[in-house]
C-alpha cells in the first residue's frame, strides 16, 4: 500500500523506527497485566526524570481519554471547564467530556488558539450561585490547535490567575513536544514546572504507534487514577507495550528529536509558501502547524495530490502539518505543487 | 528483563510474531487517520470473510471499550443487561457499563459460568412497570469467565429465547477465539451464525499487542457506532496498527492455530495436574482455562515461584491459563512444581 | 410572615386560589399512586382539549425535569441542541441537560433571547463527522429569557427548518402562557401547531404551587417517557396534586387569566418607567418581563426595598418581573420607588 | 371522584389536613424562590431539632431524587453502595442511581429486608483492586421494603461496621417515621443518633402532598448538596410549599401521631387476618405493612374489591399497607372481605 507522506495531519504518519524496536524488544516472555510490570515501572521513571521526580504518570491508550481522565480528576459535574472555543475537548471530541464527566465546558473566543486571564475572566461568574455551573479548571493546550505556542510566562499567568481562584490548569499535551521543542525548554519547565497541575503529554502525534500519558503535579488528584482508568475503558491489558514506547521517547530525546524536526519542516514549507500570490499565512508558525487562507477553488485541486483538512470552510482556511517523517524534499514538493496550483510555478521554484 | 512464561493469564504473554510482523509492514507512509485508510478496510474485509458478508465492524481499544460499546448500541439507560454473575461486565471492568450507558446488570447466579434460558427467566420481570429497568440484553462469554465453553446450540437457544422477547444476545468474546477453536468451528459459525447480535471480538488475549472489535449482525445496531466510538474515548488515531493486527490475526487461521494451542496446552496442564492428591479441578476444562482448588499453603509457594490469580479465597480455588506461547515444557515444568509443592514430586514426574 | 409582592421573578409568587381549591378537592380518599388515578386521566384529557387531542402529556416536578426529559426524548448522548446562549437549560440548570442526557448544548449569541434560522445555521456543521457532535434539536424558550416573544411565523420558520434538516424543534415553555396570551392565540397555535415537536408546558410560574407538563406532539416519541420520567427522579408520587393543579389551570381559562394580567402589569411598568431619567428600557415588554439599565447606585438602593435581580452587572441591567397576582397598586408604587431612587419623584407621580 | 381508601399503599392516600393548612398559610405575598426564604429557613430550624443541632438538611421533590442525592455525597462513580437485594434503590428506583452517579449497587440477599454486618461483609471484596468497585456506602431502608425494622442497636451495628472501614451509612427513611414510632423513639435517636450519615427523611408516604428532606449528620458531606440538587432537577422553584408542609410534620408531633396511627392499623390487620385459613403472615408486622401469603385465585377476587399488590408472583405472597388515615373500620371491612373469600366469613366476622 501507499507510502506516500502528507501535510494532513502528524497523526497520519507511522511510528517510529526506535518505537517499533522499542515494542519488539518488550516482546520478552510473560509479564503481569494492567501496568504491574517491569516496562511500564522503566517508563514511569523515565516520565519522572523528565516532569520532576514528585509527579504521578498513568498511560492511557488515546488523547480524548487523557483529557477526560485527566479533567475527570479535577472537578465534578456541577462544574467546568474554561477553554477555547477551537480547544480539541470542545471541538472534536465530539462530546465526550459533557459525556463522561457530565461537567459543562465553557468555550472562550479568541484570535489564537490561546487563553489569557482577561479572556477567561468573563467566563468566571455565577459563583457560588446553585443555578450556574462553578468554574473550576482552566484547560489550554500547548501547542494549541491553531499550532501556536503559549510561552512560559503565558502559562504561569494562568497558573497563578487559576490558583488563586481555587482553581486548576490544565494542559491538552497533544503536541506538548512539538511545544517544548519550540520554546527550548524541557518537559517540566514546559508544564508542571510553570504551574500545570495535569497534563495530556501526548505521544501519538508524535512518532507512536498509539499511546499518551497523564501526568499530575499533586500525587493526591492521582490517588482514584487507577480506578478511574479502569471505568473510562482506558486500562490497556498488555500496558508493557503503550510504557516501551513511551520509555523509547523519552530516551536520548527522541521526543524532542522528532518534535524539533516536524517544527523545523513547518518552518520551512511557511517560508516556501509566504511568498506565493494567494497564500496567506493566519497564524504564527510556533510549532507543526501552517495555517493559511488559500483560494477556494485551488484547494480542491490541491487535495487530489496531498489530502489534508479545511480548517474553516467560510474563511477558506487550510491546516499543514509536519511530522517526524517529513523530509525537506517532501516540503519543496508540496510547495512547489501549492505554486504551481495558484498558478506562479515560477516564483515557488526559484525560491528553491 | 524477564523472559519467563507463566500461566497467571493470557495477557501476560507478549504478541504473536507475526502480528508485530504485520504492524511493522502497515509502518509504510501516511495514511488518513482514524480508519479511513486502506488497512483498516481490508482488515474489515478479512472479518467479513470469517463473520458473514454482512456484518459491520469496527475497531476499538480493548476489551471493557468494546463490550460497552456493543451494549449501548442495543439499549438505552432505563433498560437492563442480564449477565452470570462471574460475568468480567459484572465483576471486573470497574462498574464500566453502568457509569457510562447507565443501564442495569442483572446478575444471574450459576455454577459454570453459562447462562441458560432457564437462568434468566427469573430476571424477565417488571416488564412495562416503570419503576423497574427493562430486561433488553442477554450478554453471555464465549469462552466463560470460568474456561467453559457454550455449544452451539446452547447460545441459538439463547438468542431464540432473546429475540422471543424483544430483546438481544451480546457476547463477550474476549476469548472467542478459544471457544470457537474448542468447538471446531468457524467464527461466522461461532456467533452471528448462532444469532448473536453484536460480538466483542477479541484480539488482546490471542497475541495481539492490543486491540478489540465489535462487530454487529445487523448493521442498523451499527448505524450512529463511529459517533459512539469515538465520545466513549475508543476511536484510535493510527487505526492502521490495531487494523494490521487483526488482518494477521485472521490471516491463515492464525486465531486458530494460537487458540487450537493454548487450549491444548490448558489441557495438558489438566491432565498432568487432575493426579495430584489435594488438586481438585472444578470446571471442564473446555479453552484454555484451569480452575482447581489447592491446599491454601500451598499456593503461596507456588505463587513465588509462578505468579497466578485465586479466584476464589474461600474456597481456595486458582485459575491457571494458557496461551498462544506456552510450551509443553512450561506445562511440565509447573505441573512439576505444583506436585512438588504438594508433595507428590514422583508421581507428577512420573506423568512425564 | 411577610405577605408582600414585589418583581423579582413570577416564582417568588404563590399559588393561584384556585390551585389550591383544586388540591383541596384531590384530597379525597385513596387513588392509585404514579398517576394511575383519576384525577391525572382527567388532566391529560385538559391537555389534549388545549394542545390537540393527538398529543401525549406528562407531568413532571419540575422546569428543569421538564426540559431535560423533553430533550432526552428527542437526541442520543452524541447528539447536541442548539439554543440561545441565554437559555435557561444553558445558563441556569447547572449543567443538568450535560450531566443528564451526556449531550452537549452549542449556544448561539443573539440580542433579544429569540433563535432564527440565520442564527443557528453556523451551528450546523461537521454532520456526518465523528469528531463533532450532531445537531439534532433547536430549542427555543417561549416567552424568552428576555420577555421576548415569538411570533407564529418565527416559530413555524424554526420547525421548519430543524424538519428539513431531521431536526427537531423543542420548547422551553415556562412562560408558555404568558407567551400565548401576548400572542392572543391559543397553547396548540403556539406549539404544536407551530410546529413545536417536544413542549415544557410549565405551571409554577403561572400560578401552581409546582408542576410542570412536557407534551409531545407525536407520541413516537414518549414511548418510553415513563421509564425515563421514573429514572430521571420526576415521577410523583401523589401524581394526583400535580395534576389537579393543571386541570384547575386549564379550567375557565385560568393559565389566560393569569398571563394575560401579568403581561399587563408588566406592559404598564415598561409604561410607567419608561420616561424617568435614567431608565432605560433594553427589550420589547412582550410578556410579563422588563428589562432596563438603570445606574448601578440605584440599584442597590432600589433591592434594599423591592428585591429583584440583576441580570447584567457589566451593563447594569436589571429584569422585572410580574406575575399573577401583581397588582396596579404594586406597579405604581414600585414605579414610583425607581423615580425616586432616580431623583425624579415628580415624573414619577404624575404619570399616575 | 372516588373517596374510597384501601390497603395498597400509603402513597394512595392524600394529605393530611394540617398539611393542606400549612400549604394554604404559606401562599402569603411574595418570597425569593429556591428556599432562600422564611418558610424554609423555619422548617429547617424544626428538623434541626429533630434531628439534632448540628445537621444540615435539604428538601427535594421525591425519595428517587432524595436517596440519588444523599448517595451522590457519599461516593464516586467508580464506588458502589451495599444494599438488600430489595432495596427501593435496587428494585423499584428504575435504575436511578447507576444512571445518575455511575456507580454500583451490590444487592445482599437476606430474608426479611434487613443487613447485618455478616450479610454485608461478602460484598467488601476486591479492595484496592482497579478492577472491581469499591465498596464506600452500606444503605438500609427504615422501615425496610418488608415493613420489618430495624433495632437501635441492629443500626449502631451497621454504622460502626461502615466507619471502620471507611465507608458510610445511609439510610431510606422513605417510612422513617413509622420506623421511630415502631422504636418509640425521636428521630435523631432513629438516625444519626446512632450512626447513620445521611438520611432521606420521607414525608410523602406520612401524609404530605409531597416532599422529602435530605439530612447530613455531617456538614462536609453537604457542602456542594445545593449545587447538586439543581443539576439533579430537584430544585423546587416555590420551596416554601414542600417546606412549610415539613413545618407542619413536625409541629405538635403530626409525624408521630399519624405514623403511630398507620402502625396500629396495620397490627390490627395482622391481629385480624392471623386466623384465616389460607393467609399466612410472612413478615414481622413491625410497622405499617403486613406481608402475607394467600391462595392465587383469592388475590385476583380480593383485588376486584380493593386494589393492592402483589409482592412475589411465584409466592403468591400480596403487600397490605396501612395509613395515616386508615380508619379501624377500613381495617375491619377489609379483614371481613378476605375471610368472606377464603371462605371462612364465620372466623373473620367472630373477630371483629
Amino acid at each position: 500500500m501507499s507510502a506516500r507522506r502528507g501535510f494532513a495531519s502528524d497523526n497520519n504518519a507511522g511510528a517510529h523506527p526506535e518505537v517499533l524496536e522499542a515494542i519488539a524488544r518488550a516482546n520478552a516472555g510473560h509479564v503481569r497485566a494492567y501496568g504491574d510490570d517491569p516496562w511500564t515501572a522503566r517508563a514511569v521513571e523515565r516520565i519522572r526524570e523528565h516532569f520532576g521526580a514528585g509527579v504521578e504518570a498513568f498511560f492511557v491508550f488515546g488523547g480524548t481519554g487523557a483529557n477526560v481522565l485527566g479533567l475527570e480528576s479535577l472537578l465534578r459535574a456541577h462544574e467546568a471547564v474554561v477553554c477555547s472555543e477551537y480547544a480539541h475537548i470542545e471541538m472534536d471530541e465530539c462530546g465526550a467530556p459533557e459525556r463522561y464527566i457530565g461537567c459543562k465546558l465553557l468555550p472562550v473566543p479568541n484570535e489564537d488558539g490561546k487563553l489569557a486571564p482577561e479572556l477567561v475572566t468573563p467566563r468566571i461568574i455565577g459563583i457560588g450561585n446553585e443555578h450556574h455551573v462553578q468554574p473550576r479548571v482552566v484547560s489550554i493546550a500547548q501547542s494549541t490547535e491553531y499550532g501556536t505556542v503559549y510561552t512560559r510566562e503565558e502559562i504561569h499567568a494562568l497558573a497563578d490567575f487559576a490558583h488563586a481562584r481555587g482553581m486548576y490548569l490544565h494542559m491538552d499535551g497533544a503536541r506538548l513536544a512539538n511545544a517544548a521543542a519550540s520554546l527550548g525548554v524541557g518537559l517540566r519547565e514546559a508544564t508542571v514546572g510553570a504551574g500545570v497541575d495535569v497534563v495530556s503529554f501526548g505521544g501519538t502525534k508524535n512518532g507512536l504507534v498509539g499511546g499518551e500519558a497523564v501526568i499530575f503535579r499533586d500525587p493526591a488528584h492521582a490517588s482514584e487514577f487507577r480506578f478511574r482508568r479502569k471505568q473510562a475503558m482506558q486500562l490497556a491489558s498488555k500496558m508493557r507495550f503503550i510504557a516501551a514506547q513511551f520509555d523509547a521517547l523519552l530516551t536520548n530525546d527522541l521526543w524532542r528529536r522528532s518534535a524539533a524536526h516536524a517544527n523545523r519542516m513547518a518552518a520551512l514549507l511557511a517560508e516556501r509558501v509566504r511568498g506565493i500570490p494567494g497564500v496567506m499565512i493566519t497564524q504564527r508558525v510556533d510549532a507543526n502547524a501552517v495555517f493559511a487562507t488559500v483560494p477556494r477553488e485551488a484547494i480542491a485541486q490541491l487535495q487530489e495530490e496531498f489530502f489534508f483538512y479545511v480548517w474553516n470552510e467560510e474563511r477558506s482556511e487550510v491546516r499543514w502539518m509536519a511530522s517526524f517523517d517529513t523530509t525537506e524534499e517532501d516540503v519543496e514538493t508540496f510547495a512547489a505543487t501549492i505554486a504551481r496550483a495558484l498558478g506562479s510555478p515560477r516564483k515557488a521554484s526559484s525560491t528553491i
